[in-house]
Order: C-alpha cells, then structure tokens, then sequence
C-alpha cells in the first residue's frame, strides 16, 4: 500500500485539476446574482469530500447559504480535529483589471490565477486532498470533522447560529484553518492573532434632490464635502483615531513582544516596491508590521455619490454613501465599536445634512498560545515539510469566527495557512503557488501525526 | 390678417406638440452613447426652424455636435438680433429618481416633465415660435440670426472656434438668450450677472493595486481617506475656499449693490422646505441669495473609488477619484482659477500617493449694464406681458459662452430666461410650466418691436 506521502504524489495532477473544477465556481457570497452559483460550490464540496471518503456528508441549511458538514471518526480514543474553512469568495471587480477572467483558472509560472485560487478555495481543498490521502493510506491518526461556510467573506452570520446549535456535533479537541499566509516561501510561519472587524456602512444626505450646482452652490450644504469632512475627522494628524473611546479596549503588546516583532523578517524597500508607493503611511510610533498586525484601524472601502459617469455635470447632488470598517484588536468589541462608531458618526454631523449609519457585519480579535500541543504539532509539522521552524506572527485580517468558535465550543484554533500576502487576496488577480498548495497538502498529515502523538 | 398674438393663440397646440416631439429625443451631450440623438436634435431643430421662415437653415460642422444656424434678413437699416440657444440636455441620472421616463414627455397639471424640457429645449423653441409668429403676421421689425448649439452642457468647446471664424456672419446688435429664470410667475426678472465656471476632475493613487483591507489597512495611504482630507481642506471653518489667490480677482460688490440685493423677494424658510434642509450652509458673512449668485464657490460634482456594489468588501482600494466644480464671479479668470486649483491640488498631496488633475471646461462670468437699450427692451416687454417691472437680479448658473461673445463680437447678451430655480433642471423631474411657456412666446416679439423702437 502506498504511503500518504506516496499516494499525494501519485494523484497531485488529478488534486490540482479538481480544484480548477472549484475554481470555475463564481461563488461570491456578497452578491445576490450569484446565489445559484455559490450553492452549486457548497453541493460540489459536500461531492468531494464525500468521494474522499468522508461520512455523514450533508448540506446544513441556514437562512443564508448552507455549510457542508462531513466527519470520519476513526477512533473514539483518538482526539479530534474540526477543520474550519469557506467556499465563498470575494466580488472579483474591478473586473477590468484582471488579466485573466477570475473565475477561468489559468496556471502560469506554477502559479495559479483565480478568484478564491488562495483565499479560502485553495487553502481548504489542500485538506480534503490530504485528508483523502491519510485515508487511503490507512494513516489517519485523527478523527476528523469539516465545516465548510458559505458566508465567511460576508460576515458568517449564519454560522454563529449553527455552531451554537450543535456543540455535540462539532465537540473537538482543536480547529484547524488554513486561511493566512506565511512570511515567505523560505520564511514559514504560524498566524498567533487575528484583528477583529466592524464594518460600517453610511448615507449623508443634503437636500431632498439633486440640485444645480450653479443655482444652489455655495447656499446649500453639498453631502460630499460633508461626508468627506467627517471622514477626514476621523484621524488626527498622528493618524490616530478620534472615535471617542475607541483605543480603551486595546490590549497593549508589550515592549518584549514589540522587540521580538521588530525580529521577523521584512524588507520595506521591497513592500514599498511591491506596492508601486514612495513611502508608507500610518500611526505615528509604530512600525510597517505593527500597524497592520497589533494596532487597530480605519479604512475607507468605498465611497461614491454624484455624477460619477464621463464627462461633467454641474449637480449638487442629494445624497453621497461610504463603506467604512475598522480593523480591531484582541480586546476590544465589535459591537462596542459599531455603538461608538455609530454615536460618533451622528454626533459629528453638522446641520443641513441628514446621517444614516448601517453596521454590516463584524467579529472578534483573537489570540493563540504558543504553548499548547496544538501549536506545537502545526510547528513541526511545517518545520519537517519547510526545513526551518515558522515563526508566530500576528497577522492583519480578521477570521471573526475564530472567537466565536473559543466562546461557543471552548476550543482554539490554529491557523497554519500557506499563503502569501503577496497573493493579492481581495484583489485583481488573486492567485495561489502551486509550491504552496502542494506544501499544504504534505505538511497536514504531519500535523494529524504530531497532535496525535502529542494527546497521548 | 392675424395679428402676431393671434396667431399665437391659433397655433399654441401645435406649438406644444412640436416641443413635445423635441423633447423625446435624448441628445444627451455629456454621454457618447447619445451621440446619434444630439445630432438628431440638431436635424430636428433645423427643420423647425426652415419651416418657420428662416433662410439660410443649415448645420455649421464642428469637430464635435453641430451649430444651428439660420437667419432673417429683413431690413439692412432695422437692427439685428442675434438668438442663442442650445439642443443638448444634462444626463438624465439618476434615473429611478423620475417619476415618469425622462424623454417620455408628460404634461400634470399644466406643467411639462421632461429632460430639457426648461433647460434649454422649451425655453430656445420660444424663440422660434415667436419668429415664426412675428413672420406670419408680417411683423418682424428687426433683422434675426439664430445660433443653436449643442455643446453648452458639456462647454461649449467648439462654439468658441466658431464664433471667432464667423464674426461677420454672426454680427448684430444684441444676443438675446432665453436659458435662465424669473423669481416666480408673479415676479418677473432679467438675469444681469452670471457666474463663470472652472470644472476639475482629480485623481488619487495609493498602492498600486487593491489591496485587502485587513493585511494592508493602517499601513498603507488610502487613497479614498486622503482624497477626503483633500477635499476637506478646502474649505475653512467659515466656509472660505482655502486654494491660495482665488479671491484675488473676485469683484466686491458694493454696500449698496448689496443693500438693493437684499431688496430681491426671497422666502427662506419656503426655500429650506422646498429642499427639505433644517438650515443653509455656506460662506459666513453672506446671505443665501449672495452666496448663490455674488460669490465664488467650490463644490464636488461627483466622487467614487474603491467597492461600490451590494453587502461588504474588505478592500483598500488603489485609486479614488472626484469631479470638483467652481463657480467664479466677474473679474474672476476661468484659466486662472483652473491653474490655482492643479498647482493646489497637487502641493497638497501628501507622500505616498499621486494625483492627477485634469480640466473638462470652464468659462468668465459676465455682468449686463441695466442702462442700455436692450435692457429697457426686455424690461418693458416683460413689463407688458407680466403687467409688473422685472427685478434685475444675479444668477449663480454659468452661460461662459456670454462672456465670449462680447469678448470676440463686442455684442452684450440679454438674458431674458422664463423658467424657475424650482424647476429641477440638472435633475430628476426636470419640469416647465405651460404658462412660463406661452408668456415666454408672447413676451419675445414686444422685446423685438421695443429694440427696433429704442434703436432708431
């Protein structure tokens, strides 16, 4: 009989072919028109995994878009680990900027261009192949369980409700995710913390219509100078927030932690280079890495209002709306930040403009300890397959589910995903390294045997 | 023989419907896609004119839509009055804001709904309805040139080159325009001033490429935030525009200009319900009736980047952009202003991103001397139609090519519009009274015999 490892070699063509099947899926969770598309991804899953072998595979309904349930119980001496991922995908636009259309997979430079090719499609299916894998070889140390959401990139709002409900079904001794990245190909490491989310949505409006510029400038406040007054308002000139109350939650990292940060490889000549920027831009008295990892933030996703077509048209127009969301750190609560944010935004408004403020969606920072056997065994799993120990890092994204899964089941999770941040997730041409997708699939079984070994 | 006013009360149905056909077709000069229905428009105008008496009717060619022409010579020694109008209308968006389509002409309760239906198609087909009125009751005292373009939405930009080329085919007396309003049905008023305009759109980039908010977002300038703080920044507290030297030609209207200007009937609270605004806003030091038409004013016609579309995207978009307008008093130079805003724009661009600023037109503003002839023979006709004296007042719209012409024909403009600041124009629900219609036609041939009267 074939090794795991033996038998991933022997079927990495037919791995790397189904998950182009995947891939061709246009499953973008944000977008209602694609509805039909990403419940054909969910029954394409549950297929899969059932053809790997698992049992008890089925579609579990919500409100939103189902999640694929499997499991395989081995052993029930065995611990068991619940591998979390998503089959949703991020909108593709702005479509003109891909060089290839996002949901016709294309492999270029051992490298391959979808949306979803890294995040979550590719990262996720590196475990069914791998679990297949151990259990074609009868090397499946584990008992395993797979829970799959449909609605990771627009909030997972089902998926509390679902987790809550079935604490039996998905007891576990760990849960293991691979939707992060790693430093480098050379450079492993192993996501220790996330950033937790409030995303925010809001309308300014001025008059009850759009308005000629020339009859009513200047008399009559104009909603986009509003809106961008208050959002200019949200950061001072350290770049700081001004939300009132939004740093109390933020648990500081301490200065031992910040001198062991400032180890981590990085290179900002080659990110400013990657980024086609002359300088980088943030809060003042924190690095490159620390303002993307232990510090909280706000961006703008999106702003739009008035006449945005070719040419000119002189309108004062009615109403102008931005997507707002802010990234946040152990500690401090999202929905604590939305109240704020919500309170501030209103609060800011000058007179002669009407305000609404829309909280999207939103979860929880979260913290690994890298003292648990879980941590260890992702350790060694990726120094054996990396040659070289990962290093712990705390990484800019938000999984918000990854806190609900510690309150509601009592278990951690170990992210030990195999991306890059050069893989422009959320972006043009997002793409996924055959190497990493490979890797992936070799360094799992090894984590199976270590934990295993390591519970006993 | 009838009569000019009873040859007008004989045809006021045809003359309606003639508008009506006019109006259904989209000569939207801003969007490339209507290309065939501006220069349809212009074919339509043409014929109207021919078949009202005009000779000469032709399309001058310009390297962008046609000019009308068309002309009546009746006497070398009687005066000549020179129309001009324009056949182009504003885009029609936002669309779902109509409450009947935009070029499916209706009339409620004597009131046409149409785009263009004020702004300019009903107020230009006046005068063609009054030409042919005045020639069928053989009673055309001066001589007439039309000039109907169909670029004014968009600038004008070909009209400039042509009225230089052509100074003797377009020499007259008077330019008599019908593109502004009265105060109200009631209060009749001549436009004396207009506002010049510099119309900007604007650029920023951070990175090159969207990026994921939650590996990117605090680290990196994001161009939607810093294109607000831009924006923010150019107004103070006391709603001054802050770009370095734009007040510098501006023309301080005297006390008394200003004492006689507060003279003007002006309702504000009927004016904030109308618009559905709790207080105005604007320029501190300046009532609502200066601010609109007396002073400089900076407004963001448009502004969109990063998502736009349903539900949430975490992204850090890579470009944001604006369309930013202002309107300029007499003495204020359109190019100047233009140059003040790309230096400004660009001086306070911070590092890491890069702005690009780019004109799309712009134009003088312009004052009418109440003591000429062709003022007392607007104002008298308008007196007699209306049976009261109209107000001279100061409109806040832009009609550059005005400025223009005096500058190329040494010839003043009459600005003797009949629509209403209510009347939607450059938005949904653009609308025009029947009877701002009719008094229009009716008013136009006394204008023709005071001119003559006041000219010998």
């Amino acid at each position: 009989m074939q090794s795991t490892h033996e038998f991933i070699a022997a079927h990495k063509d037919r791995f790397l072919a189904e998950l182009l099947d995947l891939l061709r899926i246009p499953s973008v969770s944000a977008d209602p028109a694609y509805a039909g598309d990403v419940r054909k991804a969910a029954e394409w899953v549950a297929a899969n995994l059932r053809a790997a072998g698992a049992d008890h595979v089925r579609l579990e309904e919500t409100p939103g878009y189902p999640i694929v349930y499997g499991e395989k119980m081995v052993d029930p001496a065995a611990p068991t680990v619940l591998v979390y991922g998503h089959y949703d995908v991020q909108p593709a636009d702005p479509l003109e900027l891909w060089d290839n259309p996002p949901f016709e997979p294309v492999i270029k430079n051992e490298v391959i261009y979808a949306r979803g090719a890294c995040d979550d499609k590719g990262q996720v299916f590196m475990h069914l192949k791998a679990f297949e894998a151990m259990l074609a070889s009868e090397n499946l140390p584990c008992n395993v369980k797979f829970m799959i959401e449909g609605e990771e990139e627009v909030g997972s709002d089902n998926l509390g409700n679902f987790v809550a409900a079935n604490k039996d079904l998905l007891k576990a001794d760990v849960i293991l995710i691979s939707d992060t990245a790693i430093i480098a190909n050379d450079i492993p490491s192993i996501d220790v913390g996330l950033r937790g989310l409030s995303y925010m949505e809001v309308e300014v409006q001025g008059p009850n219509r759009d308005l000629h510029s020339g009859v009513y400038g200047g008399a009559v406040a104009n909603p986009i100078t509003i809106l961008c007054q208050m959002i200019s308002s949200m950061h001072d000139e350290f770049n700081h927030i001004t939300i009132p109350g939004f740093y109390d939650g933020v648990m500081e990292v301490s200065a031992a932690d910040r001198a062991s940060m400032a180890q981590t490889p990085f290179d900002l000549d080659a990110y400013q280079k990657d980024l086609g920027i002359d300088t980088v831009h943030g809060e003042k008295g924190y690095t490159t890495l620390e303002r993307a990892s232990i510090r909280p933030t706000l961006d703008v996703n999106g702003i739009w209002g008035g006449y945005t077509g070719e040419g000119a048209k002189t309108v004062l127009p009615s109403k102008a709306y931005a997507k707002i969301s802010m990234r946040l750190v152990p500690n401090q609560s999202s929905a604590e930040i939305t109240r704020l944010f919500t309170e501030h935004f209103k609060a800011i408004a000058p007179k002669g403009v009407k305000v609404k403020v829309m909280a999207h969606h939103g979860g929880e920072g979260y913290l690994m300890p890298t003292d648990s056997i879980a941590f260890k065994a992702a350790s060694d799993a990726m120094a054996t397959t990396f040659g070289k120990e990962p290093v712990p890092t705390r990484g800019g994204g938000s999984i918000p589910i990854v806190a609900l899964f510690e309150k509601e089941l009592g278990v951690k999770s170990i992210l030990m995903g195999f991306g890059l941040d050069s893989d422009a997730i959320h972006s043009p041409n997002e793409h996924y390294g055959l190497f990493n997708f490979y890797k992936g699939i070799e360094t799992i079984p090894h984590f199976f045997q270590n934990f295993a070994a390591l519970s006993k």
